[in-house]
């Protein structure tokens, strides 16, 4: 019963942060939108300012916000009864979805420096910026071709979840990264008379709306880093797992009282590799669903 | 020995990672002196932008280089015959030098801004900058106080632990993101005739160092995040774990093998406080070899 009631604990600390999360990351969309549309020149598609606002409004709302639910799409315990293809296919979606607003946002800014005659491509922030959308979409291709399509082998799959995982973690926190040099840019460049310097309340707005992705980018990387907080293992990899797999490299640790520090390497590269086979018995049950 | 051999490839991969995070971080350092000498005014403490020029250089030196080294000091293979006292003391001491680099060169700017009337704290930079130093400060002097005093009870250390680590990682990529802004305000600003967006040399010089930055902080928080470079546990952990200990977790996980999600979370919960005892012996253990 304290079990239990621990458990109920952790999941009302689990819901209560991620309304916070969600809070966060509606407030970040809006307050783009009141920059744009109270500060700034409204939205539209013909090279003006207002062309180049779709900018920072797809960006929040796409790069930063979605991208954001789709890392932790597999954390929400109502989902773990779902099978695990169809969350794949949510997170995939998610993400996709992210990657071609990032894309049609490019294409604003590109539009409008054109139109502009400004140059492309010469600051610190579409260095960046441009690097992350090509990394992002390389993840997105490779995690589709290796872990949703069914060709790709368990071994290659258990290889590369770790890279998959932190590849996704440090894109995003280099999307918010980016995030705050192009606010930074634009405000520098947006406010004149008053300055940026002289702390007008856009310039106010604004900078708490860095603060606020900041605070975002925070909170969904301590959920996904919570160990506790993992969708657990499908059902029947336990089924498949073979008698005794597990036990066998912990009894080797439990049993190994005064090993030098090689030899305790070695066997945390035992259990290391009981873990694996978890996952990989995982993954294959999984498949056997599909 | 193909164990064996797996093992020095494994090292030898460690290595080759170590020695491009300390190329990269050193390359940065020279990129940020090479700035400041070659295109700017140097290195001075009389309120003219010399005084200016150690703001970046003493962040990327202290609170980037420093901070990213600190950060996997317990990772070095070859410390893991020294005590964990002793290496608690090497991570404590660079995090503290770091933060009075930091510190130096906020005051730095502070200086150079009053002697030339420029405000204070408006950007988004200084906001995100100084909320960094600020937790940072207080991490090192929680992590001094839990950690490093021997008062903390055992199971304090054991609750704080996984939050030292993540504020460490969280407030070590927000200081990049930080001097990422830095550099695009002061590239902004400094660059007129031609201006930044005109691409001078050192507008390219100064982008680069920003990109070697992403690439400093990628490549610690990956050496920091891969388990299997963990600093192993201490010698006597394995003598002062009462026997039976971890099989007990693990055979309930290897008998039930059809339960549901529910009651394969318990599980998990079972696991992770074996996993959470040993630390905790480790924890004793080491006390006892203080």
């Amino acid at each position: 019963a304290a079990h239990g009631a621990r458990k109920m604990e952790d999941y009302g600390r689990f819901l209560a942060l991620l309304a916070s999360t969600l809070l966060v990351g509606f407030l970040s969309v809006i307050l783009s939108l009141v920059w744009v549309f109270h500060y700034r020149e409204g939205l539209s598609w013909d090279g003006s300012p207002g062309e180049f606002n779709w900018h920072p409004v797809l960006i929040i709302t796409g790069f930063v916000f979605i991208q954001g639910i789709a890392i932790i799409v597999y954390r929400l315990p109502w989902t773990w009864k779902c099978s695990k293809l169809l969350m794949k296919f949510i997170h995939a979606g998610l993400n996709a979805i992210a990657m071609i607003l990032a894309i049609i946002s490019m294409v604003a800014v590109f539009e409008f420096h054109n139109a502009k005659n400004i140059p492309n491509m010469y600051s610190l922030h579409s260095w960046i910026g441009l690097t992350a959308v090509i990394f992002y979409s390389l993840q997105l291709f490779l995690g589709f071709a290796v872990f949703l399509l069914p060709f790709a082998p368990v071994h290659l799959r258990v290889a590369l979840m770790p890279i998959h995982v932190y590849s996704g973690l440090t894109i995003f926190a280099t999307v918010i990264a980016t995030a705050l040099m192009g606010i930074t840019e634009k405000l520098i460049f947006a406010l004149k008379n008053p300055a940026y310097s002289a702390s007008p309340p856009e310039a106010t707005l604004v900078n708490c709306l860095g603060l606020l992705l900041v605070v975002f980018g925070s909170l969904i990387l301590w959920m996904a880093s919570r160990p506790h907080w993992k969708r657990p293992p499908a059902e029947n990899a336990k089924i498949l797992r073979p008698i005794g797999a597990t036990p066998e490299g912990t009894e080797a640790e439990s049993t190994m009282t005064n090993s030098s520090n090689a030899d305790k390497s070695d066997l945390r590269g035992n259990t290391e590799a009981a873990r694996k086979q978890n996952i990989k018995f995982d993954e294959a049950g999984q498949r056997s669903t599909m």
